[in-house]
């Protein structure tokens, strides 16, 4: 039986309520081999006390050893194994902005570029536009029609943008056009090696680049940003959904769009926020809704954003102000507390880690004390929930939260 | 390779004697948040021994967060994957009172029950009558025949019963005829909603049915007991067998039926014991039949009945009571012998839960002693087994007793 399987089979739609606050990339390593971690240097007493109260342990994102996406991170941490259940980027970005995909439907992040006299890419980011100017820029690529499908064309954010093909016959596996590297020419689409036989896939690489020559064609006056490159194609993943396999009435409250996408992927109600918005705006947006829901996703991506810059005692600070915000939190009485990273991003490294990730489910009624007296990967090591695979994560939420009923007699 | 492909290939007939003592319930929690469980509370100095001369750790049921029945948390104990083998209360109530079933029968847990002049369940467990009282209820069920198929009915005690259909074209998939509350009509048997089409489980509904009216009819002399509800119907599991996949042979030592039916179900024999046997009976049982065997299921109920009555202190006597009749199971100088429950049942909470059990094996020329010093709940967390799967117990108990071979050269 597999997991989603027992889920249906035992979620209940009543127990308790859950709270799952996820520090992007919270794991980190010591800059110096016998020092702290940025977590153990940050002061956590908020933190540490959900850790003393309740149970820690440490959460591998997808396979040991492996460097976790922040796509597979986030659906093994909403109870999907990350190496069954995919989504492609365009997907998650389609997603992120409120666009709703159908079956059938192929979606692409898009992002505006500079092409030269010559036809090179000069900057695969336009100069990062504005997103103002970005959004000017897609006005006229909505203009663009092509044979038998409809093209929907939103701005995300600066210089980019997706791109969605609706209409029959279509197939996300075909190669994307950025060459990834300036001054080289930019890639035609064309069928994956995977689908180079089906029609269908070599139909959506023809209209794929189609839509870049009319866009380079409508793109002239708005240099920079005079091109376009596509990346990552993708069909419509669907994914299960909380409601369904949870029997949870499921909230978002993330800044960023990919967060927002993959929530509203597995069935979330996202909530708006703002781009600005520090911790405690995040944990008032669910006060606000508290009694809406039986499940909050909380996300806080500035952890991930200072280790991948480098900055260690900046995402020290980050975890600090989470740490500060928390009491707003606290005071709901969530029955189910976890707080948890997708993946690692230690500063040392500037970059996403395989290293398992320092995770505590506070829990009043069912948590049982671990002896772990603060919040930090060396006690984690040694926490009552031992190490265990992300995608176990939400199954214990349940538990805890005394959601689940008794497998079998 | 699945499980029992490699205990197929690897497991010996030689190698030492395994006792598996199993406290039904043994996981709890403190009553007060920094406070002992029940397990920590007692006072366990042969325990405590075995854990400081053994290898500790948490065995996970079923999965992290899922509450087991008893049937399934029995299997993972046995080493069958709980989400792979299943078996229906009637299969195991039948196998209880020592029902061989075969292939095609199906089975099910009988209630006598009370019905009025109006048709309604009064009382769904007809005051619970004696066993005597029932046994001359069930003499005249005896009597009924259905067209096709040979019945047979034992009496189980007090209220309970079993029924088992043999014949050509029986379906276990059909619905059980208790309405489960009290001053409701019976519910007629009929197809599950995924066999409805099925014309087997068509006809055995209308078999149980039939079987009903009749039962009605003869039972009217034996006031209260004046009517029966059928549950549970099962198949024959056709479980592999522990001298197949083990080369164990196996002996039960328990008191409750439910136990017996599915240690016989996985090959063991059952030993005869007494409703009202003490741990130091159960024990002088295996020695008793000490040179039989090659392994022994000591199964111990009062913990979980103490857990659900919500009783902590009770439940820590009778781990006490365990603890001192240990020594008469120590004198037998097994060459293993594993301590667990078979899942967790704090009398805080007066319910089975998915906390993780702790486990201790104790093995004096396998096992490495892991500075572990008495046997708990947080001891155990920090213990030298790690967390592990239940179902992964009976290889690890072969494993020490040195009754496998190699894997590869």
């Amino acid at each position: 039986m597999a997991n989603f399987d027992v889920t249906r089979l035992l979620a209940k739609d009543s127990g308790g309520k859950i709270v799952l606050l996820v520090l992007d990339g919270l794991g980190g390593l010591p800059l110096e081999a016998d020092g702290p971690t940025e977590l153990e240097s940050a002061s956590t007493p908020n933190l540490d006390r959900l850790a003393r109260e309740g149970s820690s342990g440490l959460s591998i994102p997808i396979l040991r050893g492996v460097e976790p996406g922040s796509g597979p991170a986030h659906l093994a941490l909403f109870g999907y194994d990350p190496l069954q259940y995919g989504m492609g980027r365009g997907a998650l970005e389609a997603a992120g902005i409120g666009i709703e995909m159908q079956p059938g439907d192929v979606a692409a992040r898009g992002n505006f570029a500079t092409i030269d006299g010559e036809g090179l890419i000069v900057d695969r980011r336009a100069g990062r536009i504005s997103t103002e100017k970005g959004a000017e820029a897609v006005a006229d690529l909505k203009k663009i029609t092509l044979p038998g499908v409809t093209t929907i064309v939103e701005e995300v954010k600066e210089h980019r943008f997706v791109l969605l093909l609706r209409g029959e016959g279509l197939d996300p596996r075909i190669e994307e056009t950025d060459p990834l590297v300036e001054g080289a020419p930019p890639l035609r689409s064309r069928p994956e090696e995977t689908a180079k036989e089906v029609m269908a896939a070599q139909h959506t690489a023809e209209l794929v680049n189609q839509f870049i020559d009319e866009a380079r064609e409508l793109l002239a006056p708005h240099y920079p940003a005079n091109f376009i490159n596509l990346r990552g194609f993708a069909g419509d993943p669907n994914l299960p959904k909380f409601q369904d396999v949870y029997k949870l009435n499921a909230a978002c409250v993330a800044v960023y769009p990919m967060y927002k996408g993959v929530s509203r992927l597995v069935g979330m109600t996202v909530l708006e926020t703002q781009a600005e918005d520090t911790p405690l705006d995040e944990f008032n947006y669910v006060a606000d809704r508290w009694d809406d829901f039986d499940f909050f996703f909380v996300h806080i991506k500035a952890t991930d954003s200072r280790g991948e810059d480098g900055m260690f005692d900046a995402k020290a600070e980050v975890i600090e102000n989470v740490d500060a915000a928390l009491p707003a939190l606290m005071d709901l009485n969530p029955d189910v507390l976890i707080v948890t990273g997708d993946h690692s991003t230690p500063a040392k490294l500037r970059q996403h880690t395989f290293h398992p990730v320092p995770t505590l489910i506070w829990a009043p009624v069912t948590a049982l004390r671990d002896g772990v007296t603060g919040f930090g990967e060396r006690q984690a090591m040694h926490g009552g929930l031992g190490h265990f695979p992300a995608s176990d994560l939400m199954m214990m939420a349940l538990g805890y939260a005394q959601r689940l009923s008794r497998y079998g007699a």
